[in-house]
């Protein structure tokens, strides 16, 4: 089954933010999405991205990118520096759209996926406040994105947090999110990995690389390639945060 | 770009509640809207209101009115009266429809907007659960309403909580919402203060009015004019809330 | 009003996971099934089943099928078994479709609904992960589905979970869920209770049953019969679960 639809005349949009569930914030940038595209489905990615945790955004972004079909743009609000002069950024990838600040959210996607291209969103409203710009310049731009209205500006290097795919064979890798159940995803790529003989926390070897995570018994850690390509560190029916004690930014040491 | 359009044949319902996100209840009364209008878009606009608080829900459907297209329907349920005689509501306010047990949920949103007009709601189904008049009742009254059915009832004068937004010029303004960033909003609007020199919680001033997180420097309070045009107190990447022991109905006052 | 509609050219989908709601699980999915058909409403039951909690989803997806018109398809994901030789499960039940693992998830459903008829999903995408199901069979699975392909394999006995409704005039029930409230629903369909003359958990009475939580006075506990139609004990205005020390599994005893 193809991923990819034309770009039809019902966008998809999406939002990734650290807004949270309990407030109006989320219902807001769809009432604005929704009075322009009514018909449009809006896929929320999450919300609860710690607050202001850029990189949290940056790679459940990526993931999204990585399966949402061809012309899906994608909102992602994660934006400490709101009502500075930092740029907004809208960024072609993947025959996609992502539209977030310039402020190193697109890092982990700019890494992953070949030809992208970032342009500044200069476009504003008339009406502006100084404090939540997803719903009142992003919000609205993505309407306009929707609609076929262009906004160029130059071409530009986005700003990119120190995060990238580990080199070919690896010794390590780095700990780059930790999901609901406690995985611990890195930022070794799957194909960057020959058959290594044993992957380390520390001196606590995991194993070689399993299949699936029922490859171990239950409570057991093991290291497997997860659902978004890139080596995973987990425990079967347990979390590998609580029992591992990983975080994002802990080193994972690959023999061969 | 408007944020009006006229009413069509997809009308928008939102859905604010204290049902968490645990449970089917919320997607039972989707299910029922759907039914009827299956190409509906249905917004969540929050359903972690804490239990029974009618005064946080009141808050969070003022910002929803504000923001949704005219037409937009709007459940709102947070009914601790629920299986008493308490009446449900119809308002007519902002252009859109609320629909409501009538126990103060709709006060933020009366004071706020002009010409709202409520009407009970006297609409029963043949069949009815003595617990969840959210699904058995409001959804399907919406439903019909958006189908275009009439239900009159007698005007009539909502209960209201004990808030109101400041007169011009105020002493002193009363914290209304804390929200998920830990930034509180009061009922001061804008329009009602002239230039204060200070704004304090207690002793402690937090300077004056400011244009946006980024006028002070990371970690320090300030006292601005928040998303939805009402004086608010934050911490810029902080907690007001947590940093300044703030809590709904806390008072904030202002020197001129 | 009809529950009913004919089943159209619009499917609606619905989710029941215990994927969380921080990372992109949820929306990955929701992008394979919005690729195939991109007008179509997806409904969140709920993403916060305790992780692996197979009878909690159980309990919700009962909930959700007694509600949703026909020809709605249900995807309910909680999956411990991922990467093993565990079946999935395409189960047709009270006139919608339910795709699951067949774990048990479908027990609570299977006992309250008459004519299920459950089959082996056996079809399998061409690529396929070894831990997200959900995401790689199941959505593309149910987009197959609702495009009216057909996906036959000999109708099976499902693997069930050992709860069951209680027989006509029951001693006894169980706790078979909890809900964001606090309020304990059981085993015990109002049809099989005959005037009971009290409800006791422990030696502690509840009164007889009631019709609606303000039969008591606030803070006091109560039975009466819950939304979907079973004893339910709960706490006017507060939480049963806190108050009498209820949980899942707890025995509540019926007197006549």
């Amino acid at each position: 089954m193809r991923r990819r639809r034309p770009v039809g005349k019902i966008p998809i949009f999406t939002l990734t933010t650290d807004f949270g569930l309990t407030d109006s914030y989320v219902a807001e940038i769809k009432a604005v999405l929704l009075t322009h595209h009514p018909a449009s489905p809006i896929v929320d990615v999450t919300h609860l991205i710690p607050p202001q945790d850029v990189l949290a955004a940056s790679f459940v972004l990526e993931r999204a990118l990585r399966i949402f079909p061809a012309g899906t743009i994608h909102l992602a609000v994660v934006d400490p520096g709101v009502g500075t002069e930092r740029r907004l950024l809208k960024v072609d990838i993947h025959h996609q759209t992502v539209l977030c600040p310039d402020n190193g959210l697109i890092t982990w996607a700019w890494r992953r996926f070949q030809h992208a291209r970032a342009r500044e969103l200069t476009w504003r409203p008339t009406e502006l406040s100084h404090t939540f710009h997803g719903r009142d310049i992003l919000a609205p731009a993505a309407a306009r994105l929707a609609a076929g209205l262009r906004m160029t500006s130059p071409v530009l290097e986005p700003i990119l947090l120190d995060i990238a795919p580990t080199s070919p064979r690896p010794a390590e890798a780095i700990v780059l999110h930790i999901d609901h159940f406690g995985n611990a995803t890195t930022n070794a790529p799957a194909e960057h990995l020959s058959a290594p003989k044993a992957i380390r926390i520390g001196r606590r070897s995991v194993g070689p690389l399993r299949r699936t995570y029922a490859d171990v018994t239950p409570g057991q850690p093991l290291a497997l390639i997860g659902s978004s390509g890139l080596l995973e560190i987990a425990v079967r029916n347990g979390s590998a945060a609580r029992s591992l004690k990983l975080a994002v930014g802990c080193r994972v040491a690959i023999d061969y």
